[in-house]
């Protein structure tokens, strides 16, 4: 049963990432519940539900931060996020762009590679698409 | 003797960091001339001089790539620049909390550090606003 | 206003790391109220408040977390909790030189002199005993 | 021919790993003979074969090392061995879960799914279990 | 349209990797056509045409921070590049197997994996071979 | 008392960094003997020991991979080792530079800063010249 904070949470979730963002999270419930509520409850039911900053710079924030450590699944799952917070694909490959002197080209070469694969199937992803 | 790109990347620099920004690159400049003009030629003049996103949106997206790399004093440069660019100081601290569940707490701990050492002495220091 | 939660992570917090890890959290606080409320909710009072591992095993896994990422400053404050969680000195060195291997030698050194640190100062220090 | 510390080393690994660990170091071997004899005689044969730590304890260090790494294959060969040295499935993804608030969401994502594809095969498959 | 300089460093890349190294540029050209050509014109063009080191000794430079930040694929197009450089099959693997006590014993296992899957196939691959 | 392959180790460790490289490897002896010991005799006595790759090379490569690690400490100890070793100072340089597409742009900076601190005092530091 999920408290007030974790469905706010799990809503912020669906319109960012859509039905296709749900097998990953029941995964992690499987095996850790605390931290598939962590999840819910204080990383989209809290740090996401602030008024200090729009979704769609949150979203490109989280792509800088996903390229800096070179998590091209997480890139990808926030430029699906981005796409559905109304940013552009010219902000979104920008936002990898503008890592590119601060974190090496190896990083940025998967960052942008990630953005390709959404990029190039959004129109066809029904799946993708905020719930 | 500077190229025109490497001439407008030195003022896109100025503007971020102040006075306060030259005395590293002069530093690099002495020890290794390329990697300087490197710095004003790729990185300032030909990345951040692209209209794709705005100036601040650029230096948040920095701080998020230092944040999540764990670099502080890269962090407390670009809150500089952030600041210079008008972002406020809710936008900045916000964009650090963003991060905190991507990157982990101590290194949200050490970029938050960093950021209240600008924060706490902006208003005192005028070597570090735009020239 | 704490919640229970949070009420329960600051008390295991302060039984961890005594008087002298309040400094730093009351930095936090101050910067960003946000984090620091998830500091004592989330982590202290939510994960570290679970049976399935006893507390001088969290704060071994934890110093390992830190040694795995150079994050020095990190294991010093850990050694301290292990100290105080009933690690011996032995147990507490061990952990670090069991991961040499797996983050090799740098970081490795990193972690032994920060954990030298806390254990030359140890009897002489009683803001680092529990509370 | 390998020294009495590599031979000892030897027998650690394989009681930690089972037959399916000989693939990789074989591998190793072909290419780096001095790099694979070290895994047996400096790490297995010296650090894991000492009595400070017990054998389970160490494997939940290396998890959390691995975690902290981002080392999803690593942390899936140290749930076999810590299967292997007793630990329990709870002690194992609790471990984890620990790790969570110092490494990152995604970091712990990736080690929990790595357990899980562990914890979900072990009944299944003799050639991870002690040789 | 390329400048000389970039020019310069297609000529550079393509004389290191042969023609399977262009697929990757292309597709970093579609998405990101001002990050495609820094790669020609400030990496290749500008920091391996200097004369302060020769070819081989840059390529086993780059392989060691390619093994040191776990980028196995960047290990792998580098090994192809120092063997184009005249590097021997000695000094590629002595070069990861230097760095092991320097990154720790997984990274290393992954850069010498990357090395053998290129050695392995080396003298059956026309297109790695220099253009 | 120190194996014979500890033995050689701290000759080949003595050569590279002089008295100055002593206080540290003692401190790291005090706390734990067992990783001071696989210091002298896996990493120096054994990698280091190798016919394969000349002394400077290896140097050259071990600032590569401590840049890539940001490690400017570490980078500091080598640039002292390769010194020793004959490399020049526009060699020691350019292998930073050449590392800079890499790694990004902070690290290497780190590291410049790191090796012109070496490079500013070598003349005047008996202390860091072989023993």
């Amino acid at each position: 049963m999920l408290s007030e904070r974790a469905k706010r949470g799990k809503a912020i979730r669906d319109a960012a990432f859509g039905r296709a963002g749900l097998a990953t999270w029941e995964e992690l419930n499987e095996i850790a519940p605390v931290h598939a509520n962590a999840i819910l409850e204080y990383c989209f039911g809290t740090i996401w539900n602030r008024p200090q900053l729009d979704l769609k710079t949150r979203e490109l924030i989280v792509i800088a931060a996903g390229a800096a450590q070179d998590l091209p699944e997480e890139v990808e799952v926030h430029v699906r996020g981005a796409l559905n917070r109304g940013a552009s694909r010219e902000e979104i490959v920008e936002t990898i762009v503008q890592c590119a002197p601060y974190i090496g080209f190896p990083k940025t070469n998967h960052a942008l590679r990630a953005a390709k694969r959404v990029l190039d199937q959004w129109e066809k992803r029904e799946d993708w698409k905020s719930i």
